[in-house]
């Protein structure tokens, strides 16, 4: 069976390392996934002149150019709005005019999440966007939803985000009948903030997820849920937390294997082991955040992505896509709204 | 210049390690502050026959008699209203009449809580009692305040926070200025949830503390500030966050040494250099989490505390009476309601 063509964008402007591996990611995508389609947005000659250094189907990476930069310093709504000829906004208008199905981008987390709202829009029924990486742990990773803009989200949002992450597990990641547990200070149900009280017993009602109830922070790193609910503020401090402790842990460890010549040499011995154990911790292999809701799929990928990365995302683009995932999360929606109005 | 003497409490029952390593850091504890007078309560014939091991100074160590236990599985508020014979409700009675200023348990946190509360009381002009543990980082350790049972608190709350932290980590620890941020999701002013744009500009205004502005949790790790403000919500799960990732990180990397012959030799060479680094995120050294703003000093710590952990909370109970930081803590926050009722 031939399967559908794919478009997906990749905004190259506003990642760390630049649009050489970029252009490096878009080329292996495409190879990988014969089904996909590229465009690339930013500067036109630079663009070219990386893809001159490559073999690949000219039919199926397609530059456009936008000269335009938007970086972190700008505020991310306003740019969005002034910045008509940015890469990112560029981008997103491909996919708001039908031309692209999704967009990629390693820029400004912020005006990515404005940029998919205010361009690309919400699908009908969708109260709010969340952005849901996916975290490591040290069973599968777990999918970490809302670390978006949506602070202070009431309960019924919330009761949408669980529906979408578990959607998004079943058919992204391929997880059967994903588990749902939401961020709370205990386990037992009477436990939580007002937040957290109003949203379990609409969880536990709602006949859509498999809500296992209340997870403590602790419990996260060990994989104890597939999704992972909270508010974006929460869902935020988690994740920057899971960052920066990863770092914090990893960099003094090897001060310590670094502070002695014996040390040094069984650090050496250790290496390879280490490093595999490592990798696992790392985004590489997962792809982006993406921005759930939307009429389109909008990706954030980390600021210092790689090639790997950018792979990665394309190939989550892709299954997204081919599974009709914002088609299932519309409908999954809309039924519920239409269940309520009964 | 003699010292005054200060009389603490300590609850035998409740940790996992059960009375002997409460014993056993209460004869240490005595031995290392010699102002200190230690009351145990608990099963006063175990008390006894554990004690009888030991040398020390009898007029030092009291055993009061206590022989109700109360579990985690209690109801924190029920138990501590019912259970009047338990060890913890005896012991949080002698700092209420006086004859002790300090009380210390490795029981359960809801009930340690609800007692210090109910049974001690909040000092005059005390809003509510921030549970405020140490946490580790790559620098000093900070102060994670709040970490206890008062979830959505208001901006007035979390202010109150900041000084008694303040005094705090001034008086106990011994830092002079310490710097104070508040958690948030970006590091702008503008930036964060209903909560913390309402509380920034009261932080910014407070000339008690030496605020720094937002601190994102990718941070903390790193010691950024020595006064962590939060919520409670949010503090538990930066709390809990801490001891998971850390132990799932460290559990992971144990299994990639162990991996194969070459890497256990490997993690023979590094094991003295790594066991330092370790000892660092040990709270053992550190004392517990003080329970401020009580009319007395009440310290939760680990459940699994042995008696090193016993020693150090002596010591920071000590310290915290010696300096008068409840003292301190009252005229700070009074001050501050008179002048804004001028």
């Amino acid at each position: 069976m031939e399967k559908k063509n794919v478009n997906i964008v990749i905004d190259t402007i506003g990642g760390d390392n630049g649009a050489p591996v970029i252009v490096k990611g878009a080329v292996k995508g495409i190879e990988e996934n014969s089904n996909v389609t590229v465009y690339l947005t930013g500067h036109e000659d630079e663009l070219n002149k990386l893809l001159s250094e490559y073999t690949y189907d000219k039919n199926r990476i397609k530059v456009v150019n936008a000269t335009e930069e938007i970086t972190c310093h700008d505020g991310p709504v306003e740019a969005v709005k002034k910045k008509k000829d940015s890469s990112l906004v560029v981008g997103l208008n491909l996919v708001k005019d039908g031309t692209a199905d999704a967009f990629i981008s390693a820029g400004s987390s912020g005006a990515v999440l404005a940029g998919g709202q205010f361009i690309v829009g919400r699908a009908k029924g969708v109260k709010r966007t969340p952005l849901a990486p996916l975290i490591p742990t040290s069973k599968s990773p777990s999918l970490l939803i809302d670390c978006g803009a949506n602070v202070d989200a009431r309960p019924e949002v919330l009761v949408q985000f669980a529906k979408m992450g578990s959607i998004y597990m079943q058919n992204v990641v391929g997880i059967k009948k994903p588990t749902v547990a939401i961020v709370n200070i205990g386990t037992e149900e009477e436990k939580g903030n007002a937040l957290v009280k109003e949203t379990y017993p609409l969880l536990k009602a709602c006949k859509d997820i498999n809500f296992i109830g209340s997870i403590e922070s602790r419990e996260i790193p060990f994989g104890k849920a597939d999704v992972i609910l909270t508010e974006a503020f929460v869902g935020n401090v988690i994740l920057k937390l899971y960052e920066g402790l990863s770092k914090m842990i990893l960099t003094e460890m090897k001060g310590a294997m670094m502070s002695s010549f014996k040390s040094k040499i069984g650090a050496l011995l250790i290496k390879k082991n280490l490093k595999k154990t490592m990798s696992a911790f790392s985004a590489s292999n997962k792809g982006g955040a993406p921005l759930l809701g939307l009429k389109g799929l909008v990706v954030k990928i980390h600021g210092n992505s790689k090639e790997g990365e950018v792979i990665s995302a394309i190939k989550q683009c892709n299954n997204f896509v081919l599974n009709d995932v914002s088609g299932k999360i519309i409908s999954g929606l809309v039924k519920e709204e239409e269940k309520s109005e009964e």
